[in-house]
Formats: C-alpha cells, sequence, structure tokens
C-alpha cells in the first residue's frame, strides 16, 4: 500500500471508492439418524457434532421424555457443556429469549468454536438458530428436530427469527445449521394436533409441486395421523418427497433474494391469524386454514378448478386440522395482503394453485373477490 | 423429483442425506462525500440511497448538531420514512437497544427493499448494524459515520454487536453495510477525546503494516488532534492509509475464518478493561493502553526494541492518551488473556510489533512476563 500525493489529487477528483468483494460458502446437510439419535448404539449425533464442545437447548417437553437418555448419551459420546431445557412455545419467542439463551452459553463458556444443538419443534429451533447465529457473532449450529414440522420444514431451510410487537418473526437472519439430523423416532410421542401441523406444511408441498405426495396424503393421511409415522409403510416416503420438495425450491433462492416463491404457499394469511389468536391456533393449522383460502381465490378467479378446494378440504378433515377460522374476518385478510405486498418487495407474490402439484402467482385480489372466497371456503369446510 | 422404493431402499442402507451448497456474494463499497454530506449540493448520500425509502437513525449529540442540515436534506433528496434519534453510549449499547430500533422501523412502515441509513459514531453504527442485520431477516443498510473511529475502524468493516450481561459484543453479526460514506467534515465538531480514539486506531493500523502511516502520526499527531482533521496536509492521507490498510487486512478474512488476525493488536486486554471501568474508558483510549501493554511483552520477549514501546508511548501521549491505566491490573490482563483465548479458538494469537510496521503473533504470554511487562509500560508512561 503507498499512496502518493497524485493518487490522493486523481481520487479527490474522482472521489475516493474502495470496493470490497467477497464469495462466501453457504452448506448444510440433511441427513437421517441410523436409529433414535439418543441411542448409544448410533453415532449419528455424536459424529455430526465433529467432537466440538456443544451447548443442547432442548424443549423442556422432550427433555420432560427423553431427557434422561440425552443426559446419558451426551455424558458418554459428547463433549457436553450444558444441557438447557427452554420453555418454547410461540408467545415467547422473543430476542430476550434468545438473550437469555447467549447468557447461558457464555456462562457454560462455549467457546467460538463450540456447537449449539438445539433438540425440539420450530419454536425451539427458531429461538435456538437466532442464538446460534447471534453468539459471538455465529457459532456452529446442528439441529435435532423432534416435531414433523421440524423435519419436513424448519429443519431443511436457513431461516431463524423470534417474534416482535407488531409482527410475527420481525427479527431474525438467515442462519444454516450445517448438519440436521432427521429421527422420525420422536415422532412417536407427539400429540396428535402437532403432527396434523405437520401434515399441513407436507401438503403444501404437495399442492405446490408433487402431486404423488399430495395424493399419498389423501391416501394414508389418517393412518399416518394415528400411527404418528411410526412403522407406516408411506411414512418414509412421504417425509424425503417432503424434505426433498422443500430443499429444491429452497436452494435456488435461499436467501430469498426473490421474494415470488412457490414455498410462501399458505404463509400469506396465516401469520396475521396466527398473530390476532395470540397464537393459540397452532402455525401449522393456521396454514391449512390460509392454504383453503388461497385456493378459494385461485377457484374464484378461475385459475383452478372447485374440485381442487374439496379434495384439499377433504385432506385437512382427515388430518383434523381447521379448514376455515372465525377469525379470518375479510378485514383481517385484507390487512394480511398488506403486510405481505410489504414483505415481499411491493409485489403481493399471492401463491395460489392451478391444480394439485402446480401453483402460480397472483398479484391483486379484490375486496369484493376476497369476501367471496371467504364465503367459498366457509361452504367447503 | 420421483423417489423410487429402489432409491429409498439404497438411501435407507447408506443413510439419506441432502447437501445444499451455494455461494453468496458479499459486496460493500467506502466512498468519499464530495462535500458535506447534508449539502444539497452534495448529491452523495442520494445516490448512495438509491431511491429506496429510507429510514434514518441518528446519535442524538450528532442530531443536536446536525438535524436541521438531515432533516432539509432528507426532505428534499431521500424517501425517508422516519429520522430516530438515539442516546449512543457504550453502557446501553444492548440487545433490547435493537429490539427498540425494529419496533421503530417496523412502526414506521419500513419494508424489506427500505435502507437503515445509520449517522453517527461507533456505538451508533454497531447498534444500527445489528438492527439492519435483523429487522426481516435483513434490511439494506448504509452508514455515514461522524466520528474517525467510525470512518477509519468501525465504517469500514462488517461486524456489529452489541453488549450483553457477562461480555463485551458478546452479541452480534457480520453483516456488511452495502455504501459506507467519509465526509470529514463531521469531525470538525467533534471534542478532542474523541478524536483521539481515532488516533488510537489509526496508529494501530501503522505498527501493523504501515511504517509511513505511523510515522505521519508521529510528526503529525498533535496538529491533526488541535485541528480535528480540518484542512490539516496530511488528513487526507492519514485517512486514506487508515482505511485503505484496514480494508486490505480484512478483505481476505472477512468472516474472521482465521482467528489470527493482525487487526486485534490492541484488542485483546481493552475489552476486559472498557467493561472493567464500566466503559467509563473509551474504546479508543483501553486500545492505546492495550497497545502499549502488547508492546511491553514484545520488548520483554526480546522480539523488539524498547524503542519501539517509547515511540507508541510519545504518539499516545501527543494525542492525550493514556498509555496506562490503573485498573489493568495483572489478574485482569491474565482474565483478558484467558478470554482472548476463547475467543480465538483456542490459540492466543496476541499480536505484538516486530518493529513499526510489523508484527507477529505470541501464543503464550507467562504471568511473570506479563508482570514485568505490565512494569515496564508503566516506566514508560
Amino acid at each position: 500500500m503507498n499512496v502518493s500525493a497524485a493518487d490522493l489529487a486523481r481520487a479527490r477528483a474522482t472521489g475516493t471508492s474502495y470496493r470490497v468483494e467477497v464469495e462466501r460458502r453457504i452448506a448444510y446437510e440433511v441427513r437421517e439418524t441410523i436409529g433414535s439419535a439418543f441411542d448409544l448404539a448410533d453415532s449419528s449425533l455424536a459424529d455430526a457434532l465433529e467432537g466440538r464442545p456443544v451447548f443442547v437447548v432442548v424443549d423442556r417437553r422432550v427433555d420432560a421424555i427423553y431427557g434422561t437418555a440425552l443426559r446419558a448419551y451426551a455424558a458418554t459420546a459428547l463433549r457436553c457443556l450444558a444441557i438447557h431445557p427452554l420453555h418454547a412455545v410461540e408467545t415467547t419467542k422473543s430476542l430476550s429469549s434468545v438473550e437469555s439463551l447467549c447468557a447461558a452459553m457464555h456462562a457454560a463458556g462455549l467457546p467460538r468454536e463450540g456447537v449449539l444443538l438445539a433438540v425440539g419443534g420450530g419454536v425451539t429451533l427458531d429461538q435456538a438458530g437466532l442464538a446460534a447465529a447471534l453468539y459471538r457473532r455465529g457459532v456452529c449450529y446442528a439441529r435435532l428436530p423432534t416435531t414433523l414440522v421440524g423435519i419436513v420444514d424448519v429443519g431443511v431451510g436457513i431461516k431463524q427469527a423470534v417474534n416482535a410487537e407488531g409482527g410475527k418473526s420481525l427479527i431474525g437472519a438467515f442462519y444454516p445449521a450445517y448438519v440436521n439430523l432427521t429421527d422420525t423416532t420422536f415422532l412417536g410421542s407427539l400429540p396428535e394436533p402437532a403432527i396434523a401441523c405437520g401434515i399441513a406444511e407436507i401438503a403444501k408441498m404437495g399442492m405446490i409441486c408433487d402431486a404423488r405426495l399430495f395424493e399419498l396424503l389423501e391416501r394414508d393421511g389418517a393412518d399416518l395421523l394415528a400411527s404418528r409415522f411410526q412403522h407406516h409403510p408411506s411414512a418414509r416416503e412421504v417425509i424425503a418427497r417432503a424434505q426433498t420438495t422443500m430443499i429444491d425450491e429452497l436452494r435456488e433462492n435461499l436467501f430469498e433474494d426473490d421474494h415470488a416463491r412457490f414455498v410462501d404457499f399458505g404463509h400469506t394469511f396465516s401469520p396475521a391469524l396466527e398473530a390476532r389468536t395470540g397464537y393459540q391456533l397452532a402455525h401449522g393449522e393456521a396454514v391449512g386454514v390460509d392454504m383453503a383460502l388461497a385456493t378459494a381465490i385461485a377457484v374464484e378467479l378461475n385459475l383452478c378448478e372447485a374440485a381442487v378446494l374439496g379434495r384439499l378440504a377433504a385432506l385437512l378433515r382427515a388430518a383434523r386440522l381447521p379448514v376455515v377460522h372465525d377469525a379470518l374476518e375479510l378485514e383481517l385478510a385484507l390487512e394480511a395482503l398488506s403486510a405481505a405486498r410489504a414483505h415481499r418487495g411491493g409485489a403481493l407474490n399471492l401463491v395460489v394453485p392451478r391444480r394439485v402439484g402446480a401453483v402460480t402467482f397472483v398479484q391483486t385480489v379484490e375486496p369484493a373477490l376476497l369476501a367471496a372466497a371467504l364465503a367459498r371456503v366457509r361452504s367447503a369446510a
């Protein structure tokens, strides 16, 4: 580096400008465990953590069932600094809960080359993921989802977020877990509504790009729900299809530089609906209601046959998911469209089906048409 | 996407694994304004913001002096949604202040394609930068530093952070401002100690890689301080050298994947010292004290001539910066070494000078040697 007087004079004339440009590789894996993650006979989890110091965040409910096995595994197979049970509910998913996690990691002495391992459902993964992104400006993050939504949805993407005054997921980051372990044995102990929420997200993937997946849910949805994906002959194919279609949709637009995303199907009205119900309605339930309304809009716009709405409603009912919700009134739906437009760079990009397995974008929804769609979905419910 | 039964059987045998890998370009610019940024005759700031909706975060003290000019400029040349004065002090630089900024951006209706413009010193830029990184999972961030530290240090890197229980900068992110405007006219209204803090960071760059820069400060430091870099013949060269040497050091290791960084010179003992004094000691002051101690360690280790410590101490004194501080006792210095080791992946990587313009890493500092270095720096002060 040598700045001569002539260089400086030239810079003065043109306005000095320095440009920094680097390429950064973002990589992550989604991997199946061989057996149960906390079975000492299975080294999947220990292998994934690569011998690094580990801080474990575990959903309290998961800890109540699997805590003994987790502690035995951690003591034997991991360099575990601490196990931190988290009261993981949507209503307390905030930046202050993330700060508490960072303080706990600091107290446990987690170094910069350590790993935060999150064990739980979407709400746990969201908070832990943001804490991993922020602690010491980012430590390695590993996920072991214990819910169906965690396995097929949250656990294959890179979005982390918490809620804040005025908005769901208003504060967050794009931050990958370098490894995501798929262990479906956890699903065996889930309450039925939690499985149903995962089915809603899987139905979404079927509707947007995989008719076979949608048909599998139509055929086996009720049985998959009852069996909680344990020992059901379709369970693995359904989960594999849900994960791979999701990954394929995310891969080319991982940071959402393009706001037109098919995977936003079911995610336009649902954030407002969840917030309006004080998060009493679960995310997957709200997604189901949202998909039904979006499909009714497509029918009203003559983009899609009415039979598709009938098939979707039947699938949701079979999974004991709501098709409509009283809180989703015209006014709230209109607000949700405005919020979505703001979040998607000024374009609405409402995803609606053309048929099962194919979707398109709609840029305008008139209030009268929205009212008609709301009436239609109510009669289909 | 088509998963056959054979595919699934094969996957079962090997353990299904999906890998996602993408390249992400990180780019930013550091640019000089032509005149004063808020002068309507200068379009530098408006050009940099590219007509996007803007939310402005401005240090209260800056607002008190430049608020009228800022508002006039914003009303005429920017799509300004709101101007948010910030009480920017180190002691309240926390995650909750970041959350308040996010709530204010939301209340102002800042969309995802909007820009957060931060106007202020390092403390303002740190908080605003983290808010930009987190609001809606990241919005465009632009910086107009108003302090010398902001111009030569904070404003050319991509590190954002706030303090948390138990640690300075414990919570943060690597998040670039896509544009950083250099407008040295702001320096004219700064209090002398704030200029001195910038001189400490510039001296750091001189010591690690640019002897000419160090010599310029030795020759002109006192005059640059007195003139506040206004109309001084060396001002532009000093700032240009400080910025370009910093950029060159950062460029190859922007995300600190390599924990061995020359720019950590002066940044090993200083975080602990700042925290111990309740942030009464300013960052730049602590950096000066840290550089002097690190140089004394190099002298004790026979890595560097004692004259270098003498030159550094003289430079600091001429800039009215402390060379030693009572709070930096042996115990605190040892704690700081441990913390640095933890933060740098287990290796100490203490940066010490070989001579003016060249540094090296030290991996071990024995307590007795540290005590001798403390005594040496006290007698040099």
